[in-house]
Parts: C-alpha cells; sequence; structure tokens
C-alpha cells in the first residue's frame, strides 16, 4: 500500500496551524500540548481510525479518546478536518456556549466521555475495550492518546494492568512523550525505554518511536492493530511545540497561547492556513453488537416484613434479578463482591461481571466505559473505599455518564473493623456531584426496587447499603420512587419528626415505640432518597410537628441526610413554623466495637434519638 | 553470626497462636492473612528491625508500616512479643475503647499511620523514607509490609515510581504473597516473577523468596539493607493460613475467626500458645535529626488594599516567608507549583521541597509520612484534583495526621479550562473529613495570616484559593482566626445579610454597593473560615437583619458555604427571629467561558446576590 507522507504531514501541520489559530482567538489554551502530537493524529485520523463521521453511534465504529484532554484544541482540528466541525465552529474554541470547551467534555457526539483529570482517558479505554471484546463481540478498536506527564498517575497502571489482565488486544495506547510539563521535565524525560520496561512488565507490547516520522509512526499503528496477543502501547518521542522553532522544547510554554503577532510569524513558519478534508476509514457498516439476552419482565426478590435481611445482601439479589430482565445490565466489583453481594450477579451472568481486583479508579472508569457502550453497569465496594475514585466519580458527572455505584459497609454500624472501613462522608461526596442521585434504603423490599429504579436513571446514581441484618419493614408489593420518602409512623397527635434512612431508621422506630410509651407520638420519616430529597414530605413534617425535626444519620455531621433535610427548608419556598432541627451525627472519630455499642457512643442510637425528642419539646417557646 | 532459625520460627508460630487466640475471642478479623507473614514478621523483629520499644517516639527509630491493615492481630502479637503490650492488651482486639482496633490506628504510640484502606502504606512510607534521607538524614529504614492483593491499587505504583525517583535506598517493601485475596486467588496469583518484573522496571531491586523459609528470608532482608543503589521490595510466596492445615491455602477464610472449638485445634496443631519475648535490635541512641535551620520572626508579606492579587499567589508568598520562620516546614506539589505558586518555596528551598508529579494520591501519602516524623507538609495541586487523593484524606483523619491541602483553581470562577479543572466539591469532600479546618480566604492579606494560622492547627487543614486576581480588602495588620468571620460592611439598617468567602465576597460587595443606592442597606459577611464556622457571627447577623440571609458560594449547592452556615442555625443554640435564607451556588454543569460569565451564568454573582436579597425582602411577613 502506498502511504501518502506528504499528505500526512500537510494535514499535522494544519492541526498545528488550526490549534495556534483556536488557542490564540480564545486568548488562552494548550498549543504547544496540541503541536507535539500532530504527526500521530494525523496518521491515526487519515489511516487507521474506524470512524463514520456521519454517524457517531455506529456501533462498529472505532473509539478516539484524547486523555491528555488539554490538547483539546488538536482534538477539535481533527474533527473539523474530519467535516464534523466548520473552521467558525473551530474559532469558537472557549467562549461561552461553545461547545467546544477548553477540555473535552461530550456536549458533541464525538466526544464520549470528558477528559481533563489527568490519567483517566486509557482506564476509561479498558471499559470501552471491555465491552468491545467481551459484549459487544466487534472488532472496533480504542485508542487513547496520552501524555507523558499522566503516567505518574497510578490510576494508568491499574488500567495497563487490566488491559493485559484481560487481554484487551483491542486495546492502543499512545504515548506522547513531548519531555515537558506543566512546570518542567517529566521524571524520565525521553528515556521511552524506561517507559516500554514498565508497559512490558505489565504485560503490554510497547513500541518506541520517533513521533514525527511519519512511517515510523504508520508502521506502529500497523504493528499495534496486528498484534494478537497483547494490548500494544506507543511511546513517541516528540517535541513539545513542534514546527515552530520558538516553541520547541521549551518550558514555560504550558497552558498558553500565542500572542495575535506571534501566532502570525508561527502559522508562516508552518506554511500557513490549510482546509484539508480527510476521508477518514469507514468502519464495516453491517456489523451490530452481540445481542446478550431479550429482555425479560422483572421479577424483583421479595422479603417477609419482620425477617432480618441485610440491604447489601438484598442489593445482590435484587441486581441478579435486574440482570435476567435486562441484559443490558453488567456489574462490577473492587474483590470483595462477596461482602457487596455483587456475587450473585457474577454467580449467574458471569458473561456480564467485571472483576476489577482492588482497584477503584479503575472499576469506575470502567463503568464509564462501558456506558460508552450503552450498557447499565452497576460497581459495587465498601462504600468507604469508593472515596478512592472520587475523581472519577466527579469527572463521570462531567461526561454525562450513567453509571451506579453501590457503597457497602456504611458507618459505624458496620462494628469492629474499625474506622478505615466505615464510609462517613460518602453521602456527602456523592451528594456534591454533578446532576447525582442518591439513596440510603431502610428494608430490603425498598432497596430491591430501587436497584430497579437506578436503572433508568441518568447520571450518577449512588445506592448506600448497610453490613448489618435489619428487620424488613416494608411490604414487598410497596413502591420507593427516586425522589420520595415514607412517614412510617405517625398520628394526628405527634409532636416530632424523626428523620433517617438506613441503619438508623431501625433506631427511630425504637425511639418512637419507646417515646410513644412515655406518652410523646413522635412521627418518623424514612427518607431514603437523599437526593432529590423529598421536600413536599419534609415541609409537612414540619409542619404537622411544629417545625420539631430530629435528623439522625451514621455519617459525619456535614453534608450527608441533615443537610438534605437543611437544604429543603432553604427559601422561598417553605411557608410553616420556624425549625427546631436537631441533627444527630457522628461528631468524633469511632473506633472498633460492636454496632450497637458504636451508635450508640455516636450518639445516633435509640437513646440518642429520645434525648434529642425530649430536648426539642423542652426547649422554650418562641426559640428556634 | 549463627542466625537462630528455631527461634524464629518459635516466634513465628507464637504470632500465628497469638493471632488465632486474639480473633477468635474478638469473633471477628483476619486470622488466615496474619499467619502467612508470620515467618517474615519474626525475622524482622528479631533481627533487623531497629527499634527501641520503650521509646517509640526515639528519633533513629526504624519505621513499620503494616500496609495491609487487616493482619492488625499480628502486628499486635509482634507488639505483645516485644514488650509493648501485654497478652491481657491483646486479648482486647477490637472491643469498645481497646486501641487493639480491629485495623491499626496511631491511639497507642508503637502505631505511627493508620492502614486498613488498602494500598496507601507504600506510599506513606515514601514520606517517612523522605524524611530520613533528606530532612532528618538518619540511617533508620522504613519498612512497610503490603498484601498482594492490594498492588493493584494505582497508589502502589506511584509508589514504585517515586521511591526510585528519590532513590529511597532506606525504604524496604515486603509483599506477602498469599495467593489468596478477600473473595479468590489474586491476578497474579504465586507468579513473583511477574511482580519482580514489574518492580524492577520501576527501578527497584526485586528479591523473590519462598517466605516460610526463614533462612531465604534472613538473606533477603540482609540483601535489602546492603543494597545501596535502589529500593528492594522482597516478593514472598506464603501460604494463607499458614500452619495449621484447616486453613491453609484456602478460599472462605479472609476476615473469618475461628470459632473456639476449631482455635483449640489450631492452637494445639501450632504447638500452643507460647509466651517468647523478643530483644528488638536496638538504634543508634545519640544520632539526632539535621538540624534545617534555627527558627526565625514570621514576616508575612503584605498587600495593599486596593490592589488586585490572586489569594493562590499570596499563598505562594505566604509559604515562602513561613518557610523562612520555620525549618520545619516543607512542601509539595503535583506538577502544577507554577500554577498553586508553591514554586515560589521550591525555589527558595529546594531542599525542603518534594515534587511528586501528578500523583496527588502519593502526595498526601507523602505528606502523612513527612508529619510522623514532625515536619509540617504543606500540599498543593488544583482543588479539583484533591479529590483525587480523597481516600488518603480521609485516611489521614483517622491516622490523626496534621496536614495542611491546598487546592487552588476553585469554582467556576477559573474561566475557560471548564469544568473538569473546576472544585465544586471541595468543600463538601474537605467538611466531611473527620476533625478537619477548612479554611476560604478573600483576600491576600488574610490568606497569609491563614497560611501562618494552618502551621498551628492540628489535622486536616484545607485551604482553597482562587485563579483569578482579586482585590486586596484588608489592612496588612488585621488578623484572622481560624473560627472567625468579619462584618466587612454594616450599618444598623441593615435588610439582609450576604455571606460569601473567596471569590464570591467580591460579587457581594459590588451587590452590596448596588443594593446601597437603591436604599437597601445589606450587611456582608466574610464567612472565610468554613469550618468551624463562626456560628454566634452568624446568630447574630441573622438576628441583626431578621433571619434574612443570602449565601452565596462558587461551589455545588451541596456541602459547602451554605451547608456551613444552615448547620450553625440548628437546635438548640440559636434564638432570633426564623430563617429566611437564600442558597445561590452552581446549580448547572457549567462549560468554558471568562470568570465574569461563568459567574452570572451560574447566578452568583453581584446580579443574582442583589435579585436574591430583592426577592427576600419580597416575601411576606410570616414565611418562612
Amino acid at each position: 500500500m502506498v502511504r501518502n507522507l506528504q499528505q500526512w504531514h500537510e494535514l499535522a501541520q494544519q492541526f498545528r496551524v488550526d490549534s495556534i489559530r483556536a488557542t490564540t482567538a480564545a486568548g488562552s489554551g494548550h498549543p504547544t500540548s496540541s503541536m507535539s502530537a500532530a504527526d500521530l493524529m494525523a496518521v491515526l485520523l487519515a489511516q487507521y481510525l474506524h470512524y463514520d463521521v456521519q454517524h457517531p453511534h455506529r456501533p462498529t465504529n472505532d473509539h478516539f479518546i484524547l486523555s491528555k484532554g488539554h490538547a483539546a484544541p488538536l482534538l477539535y482540528a481533527m474533527f473539523k478536518a474530519a467535516g464534523a466541525i466548520s473552521d467558525q465552529e473551530l474559532m469558537s474554541l472557549r467562549q461561552l456556549g461553545s461547545p467546544l470547551e477548553g477540555h473535552p467534555v461530550p456536549v458533541m457526539p464525538w466526544v464520549e466521555v470528558a477528559t481533563g483529570s489527568l490519567g483517566q482517558g486509557l482506564p476509561i479505554g479498558v471499559g470501552v475495550a471491555l465491552a468491545g471484546k467481551y459484549l459487544d463481540r466487534l472488532p472496533y478498536r480504542v485508542w487513547v492518546l496520552l501524555g507523558d506527564s499522566e503516567t505518574t498517575e497510578g490510576s494508568v497502571w491499574e488500567a495497563f494492568d487490566h488491559a493485559a489482565y484481560y487481554d484487551l488486544t483491542n486495546l492502543t495506547a499512545i504515548v506522547d512523550v513531548n519531555r515537558l510539563g506543566q512546570r518542567g521535565e517529566t521524571e524520565l524525560g525521553w528515556n521511552t525505554h524506561a517507559y516500554a520496561l514498565r508497559a512490558e512488565a505489565f504485560g503490554w507490547r510497547a513500541l518506541e518511536i520517533d513521533g514525527h516520522d511519519l512511517a515510523a509512526i504508520d508502521q506502529a499503528y500497523g504493528e499495534a492493530v496486528a498484534t494478537q496477543d497483547r494490548p500494544t502501547v506507543i511511546f513517541a518521542r516528540t517535541v513539545k511545540g513542534k514546527g515552530v522553532a520558538a516553541l520547541e522544547d521549551l518550558g514555560g510554554w504550558h497552558g498558553r497561547a500565542l500572542k495575535p503577532e506571534d501566532a502570525r510569524s508561527a502559522l508562516a513558519e508552518l506554511g500557513g492556513e490549510r482546509s484539508l478534508q480527510v476521508q477518514v476509514p469507514k468502519p464495516d457498516l453491517e456489523a451490530q453488537p452481540s445481542v446478550l439476552g431479550e429482555p425479560q419482565p422483572l421479577r424483583l426478590p421479595t422479603y417477609r416484613p419482620g425477617t432480618e435481611v441485610a440491604t447489601r445482601r438484598a442489593y445482590g439479589d435484587a441486581l441478579k434479578a435486574l440482570g435476567a430482565a435486562r441484559p443490558d445490565v453488567v456489574a462490577l466489583d473492587a474483590e470483595v463482591s462477596n461482602s457487596t453481594y455483587a456475587e450473585a450477579f457474577a454467580h449467574t451472568y458471569p458473561e456480564r461481571f467485571f472483576e476489577m481486583y482492588i482497584a477503584e479508579q479503575q472499576m469506575v472508569a470502567a463503568a464509564v466505559g462501558l456506558q460508552v457502550r450503552h450498557y447499565k453497569p452497576y460497581a459495587s465496594t465498601f462504600a468507604a473505599f469508593l472515596t478512592r475514585a472520587y475523581d472519577f466519580v466527579r469527572m463521570a458527572a462531567i461526561s454525562r455518564a450513567d453509571i451506579k455505584l453501590v457503597g457497602s459497609h456504611a458507618g459505624v454500624s458496620i462494628g469492629q473493623d474499625g474506622p478505615s472501613q466505615m464510609a462517613l462522608e460518602d453521602l456527602a461526596a456523592l451528594r456534591a456531584v454533578g446532576g447525582s442521585t442518591v439513596l440510603y434504603p431502610s428494608d430490603a423490599n425498598q432497596t430491591a426496587k430501587l436497584v430497579a429504579h437506578m436503572n433508568d436513571c441518568a447520571g450518577v446514581v449512588y445506592l448506600r447499603t448497610t453490613r448489618e441484618s435489619t428487620p424488613v419493614l416494608y411490604e414487598p408489593d410497596e413502591d420507593f420512587a427516586i425522589g420520595g420518602s415514607r412517614v412510617i409512623r405517625s398520628s394526628s397527635r405527634d409532636q416530632v419528626t424523626v428523620i433517617a434512612a438506613g441503619i438508623t431508621l431501625h433506631e427511630a422506630l425504637k425511639a418512637s415505640d419507646r417515646l410513644k410509651n412515655e406518652g410523646i407520638p413522635v412521627r418518623v420519616l424514612d427518607l431514603y432518597s437523599v437526593k432529590p430529597v423529598d421536600v413536599a414530605a419534609l415541609h409537612q413534617a414540619a409542619r404537622a410537628t411544629q417545625g420539631h425535626l430530629v435528623v439522625v444519620e451514621d455519617h459525619w455531621p456535614e453534608g450527608g441526610l441533615g443537610a438534605a433535610v437543611l437544604d429543603a427548608f432553604t427559601a422561598p419556598h417553605y411557608t410553616g413554623p420556624a425549625l427546631h432541627l436537631i441533627k444527630l451525627a457522628v461528631r468524633a472519630l469511632p473506633g472498633s466495637g460492636t454496632p450497637a455499642e458504636l451508635l450508640h457512643a455516636a450518639g445516633i442510637d435509640a437513646d440518642a434519638i429520645v434525648d434529642a425528642v425530649r430536648s426539642l419539646l423542652r426547649q422554650p417557646a418562641g426559640a428556634r
């Protein structure tokens, strides 16, 4: 086959020119980081990426992830050359309302995931490649362009590890080794051999090339495609700012646009503006994803009220049931599936379960990658350890990704294992994710219903489950909507509303029984939907009980259930008596002990609730 | 030298026996994970760990970190054999109030950091080893025992990378390759060769041994100590549950205590109880840490009111000043020191600055390690990217670590770079860390004061800085206490209090000027201390302005400044008019744009504040 090196060179120069033009027009951005990878991308776009630009959702399309998201101008230059966007759109870079944001986000159909937090593109690519190899069973390839600086992120090595373990020969990583990070030289500089040794030790084929030698790039891509036994990574030595002598290999030029006069001379040096259009190679236009099964009626598990079942177990049962009903449901777990009960799904649907070992970042990234191909991923681990992947969850929201996260072993009620295993910040962290949904079921039947509803819920959805077995409270035929709540004890004479969810709801019920015996009827509200929260029900409860509320949660006082309740009473919507709200939460670092001991020590058990109710009723009238 | 293999064997058996006894008494725990590493630990304790048990804070002591924290029973058995704790204390494992928690925490002097979230021990060890080699300049050694399962955490490879880069020959990692994770076999099983290749590629010396061959363990430790050019890792093939046939190499025994009758036969098989005492080798009893300088009077930078200075720049200036005054102050940054302005310190005190490249987990872990040796670490990156290390921050709190975290580029006000670079959840995340302090200064002089106060503040302290230059508001001689606030506009006729911090305080001041022109005087409160929050000042403001509050923050609505304000009004302390509070926050995913455009689009600029104030005053009286 004749390769047109000169055409590729022209295309690469156009990418450089357009990267400079767009960033200079914007007054900010990363032209030099774009220029180093321009040759690599010219050959990829013109020869190797099989992609139907007119049909970006075609199932057989290759996938390209710009892990070094700051090179967004290069990506947009590629889009222009491929006919996806106009030059005018290109020049809207970084302007308010433009889909060409400073770092790529999927607000245009050719971008599938957000990047810009470094070290995330390859782990996400692992997820897309898992979908290609094991679910879709289509021959598309996943290409990820990384910067060299980001290889210091551990998540990149989680990805190297998992890609090799899962034999992802359909994944190719290209590392733009331009030697310069934001503030100076990288650890390894241009020592591509050191990089290659690492990648090979992690089970990859590693190639080292001159990233500006078009024939070498062509050959490396060809070898990557031909390699059938391992994923391939190409470490390409490049020059930051390549093509403009005043920028080449210089510090101080990261994230800096050229001034208009400098841009003019740079463009001249690069041969001026071009308007080349590329015929991107077409993918197979016929092939379809493998059919994993037909949807079936959903038959959720049911539990008899009064029996004791842990919500984590109900999660496992419900996920398995969902798996039977919905062939697009997939599950991942970080080596604790016997604790989260994801194992029920794993044993029944091993072809749709991905063991991610103890690598929570990779787990969440893989979930994001799987949903790129429209699967419905449920990713579980101890809730405490989801904090490990918080940046990935944050970015998943910016990716507009639909993923389900499930955290078990929440709160001090796990008992003896101690604070390292207790999630006490997960509600705060997950509530503070853009567009997220946060659920914290209180019994097994409710859990099952919520697991089903999660499946149709967009964005990042988080389910918090409890380690301990707790009484089944609800009938199996009751439904529980996301955004809802349940008044589980009430009378016309209620003096206080106790608001709880999960483990503390059971303490609230005990407290309610004791207070009833004392002649103090209290309302108990199960606030299982922490976000969105049932504002109307909270207002109604406050009006019904003279504004007397006690919120009790197995969580730090900040940002959790109590915060969700308080938010519901901000202006301008609430009209009713002034609030007198006591928040019971974990206020001192817990240790080990039995669940009951720790709930008591933290002041979130029935005793504490009883005391709080009494103290509210003792307060002088007029105090808030 | 004659090595007493039989004594070591007896000691290892005692560790196994004690691990079983303690966990059986507790009714939970991880005996089998303790048993696999017992031989490794017997040789370490009896021959290689130089440690003065009576003086656990002796500066020349070696450091031992149990990264596989679930093997806590083994650690406690070592403490008993070393004479640190009694058998009775050993048997208090996992009981309420016992310092022998389910996973190690530094509530006894022989434990320096909490472990139990896997993959953290080695990165923390890197921090301690950095202190030893570059600051203390003492010959102590840092030993870290890892499980094989945790090597899938990327953070472990960040540690391998950084240890080699920093030439930490004083660091030795021991990996207990017992082949079995919590729910089954590990990725690499007993393939120690595959592990060794990875470690060598990352620049370490790797040894592979039979982890039950005491002579081989002895030789490997000897080689590790003798190796002068690289850190050493020992991959030891072991058997989970070693020593008890009914447990050896079996799945289903992770995190499971033996029943009393099974424990009895296991103990018999192990040769029964022993009460060996070990003479742990003593360290040098004379050597002292290197003196890095004498404390000097602190001369903080000052800024002229009315000039425009970014708080991130003031952070850099103040840190440099603090570095001059306090020789124990050290700094770390994740390859963005030219953006966070940590570079001012780095250039002036290169011997106390550690470039951690783009590895935020390692950065926070290193900070925890450095404070083990009583240094005062300031670790900075973009606030958005501190989310990458959230589990490390969570665990730092459990470690009772005194670390300072500084996040720059907070909020939509960073402008064009887009949402991947905007911290919008950092206040929520950092508030929900046990015992944390959260600061968000509004001007440069205030920033400088807070940077100084942070230094004497225990626990995890977080400072949020702003990318944009903002007017200097305060005189350089004003002080700003942690937990304080500042009324910056007020009159006796104020109708509403606007509460803000950081970038939004400047919007509040603009709004205040405009409203004043409309005849609506408003109070403006600078709530720079987000946690602890100035409850008294908030109550006073609410009383002064009829309960009318507007809180405005460059953050998601959940868990941030507004949540801190609402928390201040929970019962039982507030007495005053009912609150009418409007929370202005970022409610939709932002894009790129100018800072002013994005503040406006998010509804957190002066326009939005003016509207909110007007709408509060339009509300019918009696509505809350």
